[in-house]
């Protein structure tokens, strides 16, 4: 350990006794500034206390190394010095080292840089060479080197130093404010270093177990290594390269015509049956070892193509391609003036990024319809799809031409690149999770990108007094039981108070015991049936469970369900089409449905073609989402040469033109 | 200051003596468990020799004070306690209490909770009352009282803990985790100390210089106050009340007719012109007010409401009440299946929150802009224009009726609201921030609602080769100077190279000087032309100044302003129509000329009605934004009782209908 701060204590001990023996007349004179060496020799004692005080706490004992530059000038000290740190380091002792200042030949500490070593950055790089350290770890008041001054958005952290790279870079940064906390002597010491051998990471002392993370190989800080320049390609900058890549890609891809892309779409679909062989042995692979691994039966049903997959999705590949165009759309036409025309037309995104689990054919269909959209696209599956993944990305890639480039779809593979891109919320236009609630979660909370797609799916069927009993029962075990596991499967059943005990409503709940359905009961229902009472209403079992509440009428369902649900999919059973119009009106929820069954919430069943996720957010898109979901607009404006001058030389006609 | 770990640090030195002094054989036998005694007396002298040196290093002196429980039954000791804690505060000495654990009745510290006091934290409680503290600081390791457990996204940080209030919600969260950390026993302390008349604060003792913070009156951690139930509103819950207060006005407006919608605009205008002077008195005082302040011409001219303007709003107002209502409109209808029909409504997003600077007319704009979306609405003015938006906010919301809610329309009057309102994620939908640049940045970087807004502002004029030359000087002239703060002002010149050092660009480049526009020189502008070097691409002046630059042709410029612009507004001027549409067609921008200044780049000028923003954004709405960014989806679905049953059950006919 290289210790700072000893000038730092010992001049603040040193003013206080200063002070107590002046004099008032002393104190009329102008104050000499302290002595850095006396300050270097009253803090050190301070200093070394201290650490042993701290050490003593963790039952460990520490040592005291001071050491001057003319020292290393000696061979067989170096030899010595190494000798002594082993002993130490044999009884589990740590040597703290710290310039010996005091006696030191230097003019002042802090500002001689001359000799072999001139501050603790370039002694501890010293000291890890001369006692052949496995690992420095340097620690800053910033989380390690950044590409410019920290405090800027657009500086990013560098997580591998690689010179060639780098190094103009920094420079430009450090004329600006990257010299903060010292960092210019921690990467010159940090370069020479790993240059000579010694791995170095620079990472923040204020992070909370910083050198616990460093020695996980949590990704953290700056690391330096002699070899970093050869390692390809380096994790850290691949995710930003891919993002940027996947850009540049879709930029082209947009470019194309609409019968180009179409084009690449039956390509793809050509190249995905010419493959089917290969790809059905790589994803037996993945079969195998998730069996071999013990993985439950409906996640390797979902990981399996089955035969006659890949034929259907090459068919529904075809059948975008035969699509109407979704993007260079004009949307809207205004004639703004004589002569000056804006349209607003569709486009792509950008750069979308999907995190999908164990399904591979997901893959497919989302990669066409990246394609189908103009989209760039980064692919994120689960590991245990990893061999299907690949091939298909590899399949589905080849077919895409040099014009537009490979690189328009990305394939993450490891966890790590997952979090580098949820930060780049600057090249990357959308997340899509496809995957559980947690995943959903864990997603919104670790990222500033915009995130389609919902976390919770509490959806509430009301039965209301009028209701068709016949129907009810229906609707409530086609929403509880087709697909209990789906978002949009029932979780509350709300039921008119009227109904209470009466034979109809008793064979509905009787209906879902029989087919296995744990019914909880809110307040009401647990006193007047006797169900076992609800943990909290808003609870998502995605399982044979829902809970069962009494209501008074249909607007203390509505209450109900804006307290507790979703804003999923809510349903209302009724033949009263007043009360009917009254919960469609009033339910702020995505979908909200009117004798019918909250499964047929789903992008497929409203026909919106390939469905691109179901959104419970309010912005962009709600609900079952289809290819609309991944476009944005631009507006294009043509004119003569029209200026604005104040308002003064345009008269508006802002008249709405026929869109052809 | 009361402290732990004496039992702690105690228990890790005996253990270790034990250890040493343990034959092989005593080692073979049960180890029995440390007397908790013998380790706290142990510790306490390790713990305040620790104490001394941390204090010493900060040049204080620290005292060590060991009570019992029963010293308390003695009302003797009480006074000398007092006046010895007095004399060592006399002296600048901190005293430091713990409970004498080793010498006290008690069984074993940390199980026996009898007595006075049972923990350092009635021990806190208990001292704060005896030695009349002002204020009493609890540190935890977490931020303070959570409604829940703290790891739960849907508890809440209580800021004031009001009994009435959170005794229930509290005893719930407790049965599940709140309990970690000691916290029970620490608002058990915190409601004894303040209700006998000191202040308590619950804080995080791992939060950086949190006692600091909480001595400036930062808003952290809770606090705990015997007035507490009497302020009125307290702040804290405000902000979400507010919000949910807005949400719920805004679900009446939104089942109101449009009619009755239209009515509260009509009143809102009549309102305000029959509060004319009334609002121009207090607009009259907050100019004056900034005139005193030494505010900026320009800031104090957009805050003045200038005669007529009143007038000028009420007509606008009127004008967009009589609009097409934009909400409930149908969007889409599909005939799903025989008798199942699904429409795609709008209705309003739901709560915004308009954070503004000066300018009082945009808050009579926007919270028309709500009525008529149906929106609820949060307002945050500049606290230059306090009187002007408190007397139209009033006014505003005077002209609601009660079957919606004054609510609808809350006015945030402190920073720190705002701060608390941005964490609001789960009940505000869309942030919409208008004034400068600074304030967009500040508030994407604060808070996981979407925004709407525009950073940056770098617009680009490429003018080609082709160009007609007149109209190229026209067009740069206007988009620098016709608003050179405003975000569509041209900020960076493109000109194709065969036009360096020809007459009709020097023309153009005089005329810009003429003007008064400073011009600066990429690399090659500089190199030729002698322009002092620009410090960046990338930079949006705001000003009377601009960048040049020369480049190959339309490519290249499409690249430069891909590399370096903001995607806000782009133009090119050029007579070659293939080039324009090359122009128009790639730049990946919200909005993209030819022939037109990039001033029109504006929500008015483009015919949208009123300007929601201007969006550099891809999601949700893009450019100049009108009353639809305000607006999301509904789906609707009607049946007569179909269910999805795996899909056997339905036929599909997703046939497109009419909207009527």
């Amino acid at each position: 350990m290289v210790t700072s701060g000893a000038v730092g204590v010992g001049r603040q001990r040193l003013r206080y006794r200063k002070l107590v023996n002046s004099s008032f007349a002393d104190l009329q004179k102008p104050q000499v500034e302290l002595d850095g060496k006396a300050c270097a020799s009253v803090g050190q004692s301070g200093l070394m206390a201290l650490y042993d005080m701290l050490f003593t706490q963790l039952d460990v004992s520490s040592s005291q190394l001071l050491v001057t530059d003319s020292d290393f000038e000696n061979s067989k000290f170096r030899e010595r010095l190494s000798e002594t740190v082993e002993s130490l380091l044999d009884l589990k002792v740590v040597p703290i080292f710290n310039e010996n200042d005091a006696i030191s030949t230097r003019k002042a500490p802090y500002e001689d840089s001359s000799g072999i070593f001139w501050d603790n950055d370039s002694l501890a790089g010293l000291l890890a060479l001369e006692l052949k350290a496995d690992l420095l770890i340097l620690l800053s008041d910033v989380d390690g080197l950044y590409s410019g001054p920290p405090s800027e958005p657009s500086s990013k952290i560098i997580h591998t130093y690689i010179k060639e790279k780098h190094h103009y870079e920094i420079t430009f940064g450090d004329k600006s404010r990257v010299g903060r906390g010292g960092m210019t002597a921690k990467v010159k010491a940090a370069v020479l270093a790993s240059n000579s051998g010694t791995p170095v990471v620079i990472t923040s002392g204020f992070e909370n177990q910083s050198i616990l993370k460093v020695l996980q190989g949590a990704k953290i800080g700056t690391l330096f290594h002699k070899n970093a320049s050869l390692w390809e390609p380096s994790k850290d900058v691949s995710a930003r390269e891919m993002a940027v890549a996947a850009r540049d890609c879709s930029r082209r891809l947009q470019n194309l015509s609409s019968e180009e892309r179409k084009k690449i779409l039956l390509d793809v679909a050509d190249a995905l049956e010419a493959n089917e062989d290969l790809i059905r042995s790589e994803n037996e692979a993945d079969v195998a070892a998730a069996q071999d691994a013990g993985y439950e039966k409906p996640l390797v049903a979902r990981l399996t193509i089955k035969s006659g997959k890949i034929a259907s999705l090459a068919k529904s590949i075809r059948t975008l391609a035969n699509m109407e165009d979704p993007i260079n759309q004009i949307l809207k036409k205004t004639e703004v003036a004589d002569d000056l025309v804006l349209e607003k037309t569709s486009c792509p995104l950008g750069v979308l990024l999907i995190v999908f689990e164990s399904r591979p054919d997901a893959l497919v269909q989302i990669a066409s319809l990246a394609i189908r959209s103009g989209n760039g696209l980064l692919l994120k599956g689960g590991k245990e799809a990893i061999r299907s993944n690949t091939i298909l990305h590899k399949v589905i890639t080849g077919a895409i031409p040099c014009n537009v480039g490979e690189k328009l779809i990305g394939l993450v593979t490891t966890r790590d690149e997952i979090a580098d891109l949820l930060k780049l919320d600057d090249v990357i236009d959308l997340v899509i999770p496809r995957g559980s609630n947690k995943l959903v979660s864990q997603i919104k909370a670790s990222t500033k990108i915009p995130v389609l797609g919902h976390a919770d799916g509490i959806c509430h069927v009301y039965i209301d007094k009028s209701a068709d009993m016949d129907m009810a029962k229906r609707i409530v075990m086609d929403a509880k039981i087709d697909y209990p596991a789906a978002c949009n499967a029932m979780e509350t059943l709300l039921v008119h108070k009227d109904l209470l005990r009466t034979p109809d409503l008793d064979d509905i709940l009787v209906a879902l015991k029989t087919e296995g359905v744990d019914i909880y009961g809110g307040p009401i229902a647990h006193k007047a049936l006797g169900f076992p009472k609800a943990s909290s209403f808003h609870h998502e079992y995605s399982s044979m469970a829902c809970t069962i509440e009494f209501v008074d009428d249909v607007q203390s369902a509505i209450d109900h369900i804006h307290c507790y649900g979703s804003a999923h999919t809510d349903c209302i059973i009724t033949t009263d089409g007043k009360v009917a119009e009254t919960f469609l009106q009033q339910v702020d929820s995505a979908a909200v449905f009117h004798n019918a069954s909250t499964r047929f919430s789903d992008g497929a069943r409203f026909g919106l073609g390939a469905e691109v996720g179901i959104s419970t957010g309010r912005i962009h898109a709600r609900g079952p989402v289809g290819v609309e979901g991944l476009l944005t607009t631009r507006w294009i404006l043509r004119g003569r040469g029209q200026v604005v001058n104040g308002d003064k030389d345009v008269v508006y006609t802002h008249k709405s033109l026929p869109l052809q």
